[in-house]
């Protein structure tokens, strides 16, 4: 029954009720943790193919040798494959290291200090540089902005994207926004997708917000479908050359959920004039990339086809584990009242909205039972959370059995706060 | 004979007989380069099993997964090994990418931007930031300087390291002199290995020039020994801790001369306040490195006796090229009063100079008969050498054959210029 038809007494029946199944689980001693959007160990092993892959030859096509130093913008073939994951072409794309957040740094840090454009065009110029910041969103985003001294401004996330009559109304209004953060494909956490009219929206950006607007177009999970309806994403690339703005937008990617979390590769794609100038300051920091691991990586995942093979492999071990947590929440809060949830077709993470002000003490009542949860607000910019109701949960890591028990005390967790809430209320 | 007692009639005799030797090197059309500090392909070779090395067994001994995210510092193994080669503790000592340009570039603009101890101590908040380079040095350590606007300041690198006289005098003359550019064992380029007395002056330089000051220990070629005469490098380390002075030195490396160049790992060490601040900072750019190439390289290298043996194959390709352009510049230019040169003992690099004022002529007459040299200048603060004298030789990259070709044509470029000069002089 909804929570808003219970009278008191059978809130209390239920409360009681509620009670005793948290102390049973307590003492169970569960040690589980749904915090960490990272791939799970089966699913490391579907790239163990990596290390001796080269056998030898070290060599790419054109003879170049990937062991000696060079090629700040990555091997030819890698910038050919990793450009289709973008949907951009290989000359306005580049590929660097095992970490897409260095490379997003690096942007944001140039675009600040030394500006993508010349001197003129840098952020720090003014004395005020502020970021939009779709919420909920991605933690490692906002400690950019944070650390980088950039204000986050929050605009609604929608189930098309980014709230844009909110994103446009900001942007004409303070030209001391810079910036966009976007995941585009399976936002983190909500897991949504981009709508082509979002896409387009925000290729437009450019024209309304200034040459020096940026969107950080993190298209982290491009490739990770858990669903064959999992909707696709419109190319931006399309929709910037359309309108003359391929120097507003910085797409991102990396390998770190296709192949090894930690020992993959990024890549970055934007115009070329952009590229030209990262890679001059990139020069600075690094004679280049380490390309022995691009080329084991275009010797492994080989092109489209081959890749989309591994992703459904990938798939194979997360899609039960993102069931098993749907169908938990369907079955015990579907038409309850104690909270919503996303059904994302793809990514790594889904998001629980809790009533207003109940995802701290979720948190907490999980905790004290074992089950560590993403902190409250950790997808919010400063860790603030305004309505206190957003939870990341993150079921790729631990085995399926360890989902289950999880989510099944989550469960729990959500419906005491919840009855406990309402009763206060009534009190 | 020596230049200084050739009449103009014996000048121009010689002049006359090497304009004829140059033309027919001219004929020759000869494509060869000596500006490169990269190993060979054989040098390369010596590491073809990294790949593979790992046989599907990607855990550390304490069983964690080199594979997935995490790991700021570094794998354990990694640390402990690598701060051997340096002379450090593996608590001091962080492991990174494939850069130890990376490394450096990152703690110049986080010591300039944010302060290794806090905001208070940031050089930024000074008007003017000036570095001491010891000339002729490396010219992506004056690069770092010059991008992130740090003037520079030159110092006379002695056969003994930096002219401590003069740098104690210019860091207690001037508190806007916050840091020293060192690499301590074979030097580049002139190869020398810092005395026992200049390390321990220059780990007392925290005690002289203040808190912010910080020594850029880059010990590239900390185990990239020659010949079996060659001089140990004191630890820098050792002084420091006897003087308190941990805070004031970071030291550096890499194994890009010792497995790939493009592909190793590289490490940090410092004090613990220090290596604590830098990851704190490091955190906002990165999960973690790439900890798959670390395991690969422990296991490659393995232990301190491993890593010496590689070492000596390494050398064995290196000192033949050392001792070709060692022996024509004796038989060639020895007690002629035409140039002198260094002769390292390890490292990469022979450093030449040439009578005042004719080192970019030199460069230009080999580089026109198809033997391209390092840029004059290219070893100064700027691009300036002020004597213009000094040319980097790098003899490891081409075949032996090569080097014996390019460095006959060099030393005829070399009497060539010195003649026409004395010549000039004379008329």
């Amino acid at each position: 029954m909804h929570i808003n038809q219970l009278s008191v007494a059978e809130l209390a029946t239920e409360q009681n009720s509620l009670q005793q199944q948290y102390n049973a689980l307590k003492a169970r001693n569960l040690a589980l943790d749904l915090t960490r959007g990272k791939p799970c160990t089966e699913q490391e092993d579907l790239s163990n193919a990596l290390d001796g892959i080269l056998k030898g030859d070290y060599f790419t096509a054109d003879g170049s040798d990937t062991r000696n130093y060079g090629g700040l913008d990555g091997l030819p073939e890698a910038r050919a494959l990793f450009s289709e994951v973008l949907g951009t072409r290989a000359g306005e794309t580049l590929v660097g290291g095992n970490s897409s957040l260095t490379l997003m740094y690096s942007v944001v840090e140039f675009a600040l200090s030394e500006g993508l454009a010349g001197a003129a065009s840098a952020w720090g110029n003014n004395d005020t540089v502020k970021f939009l910041c779709p919420v909920p969103g991605y933690d490692r985003h906002f400690s950019i902005c944070e650390h980088l001294g950039i204000e986050m401004v929050t605009v609604p996330m929608l189930d098309s994207g980014p709230d844009m009559d909110r994103v446009e109304e900001l942007v004409q209004q303070d030209h001391a926004i810079k910036g966009l953060w976007c995941v585009p494909r399976f936002s983190n956490p909500t897991g949504c997708v981009y709508s082509d009219d979002t896409v387009e929206r925000i290729a437009r950006l450019g024209l309304i917000a200034g040459d020096q607007f940026l969107v950080m177009w993190d298209n982290a999970y491009a490739v990770h479908t858990l669903y064959d309806d999992a909707p696709k994403l419109a190319s931006i690339s399309d929709f910037c050359r359309k309108h003359g703005t391929m120097d507003n937008v910085i797409q991102f990617g990396s390998t770190s959920k296709i192949t090894f979390a930690g020992a993959g590769v990024s890549y970055l794609a934007t115009s070329e004039r952009n590229l030209a100038a990262l890679k001059a300051h990139l020069a600075f920091q690094t004679i280049g990339p380490d390309k022995v691991n691009q080329l084991r990586h275009v010797r492994f995942l080989a092109d489209m086809k081959t890749l989309a093979g591994h992703m459904a492999a990938h798939a194979a071990h997360i899609s039960p584990r993102f069931d098993c947590v749907l169908e938990a929440l369907t079955r015990e809060l579907s038409g309850r009242g104690m909270g919503e949830w996303t059904s994302p077709r793809g990514g790594y993470f889904i998001s629980f909205n809790t009533l207003p002000g109940q995802a701290r003490k979720v948190v907490q009542l999980a905790g004290a039972i074992g089950v560590k949860l993403t902190p409250a607000g950790a997808t919010f910019p400063y860790g603030e959370d305004p309505e206190d109701s957003n939870i990341r949960l993150a079921p790729t890591y631990p085995s399926l059995e360890d989902v289950k028990a999880a989510i099944e005390s989550f469960v729990v967790c959500v419906k005491l706060a919840a009855v406990e809430d309402r009763l206060q209320r009534k009190a």
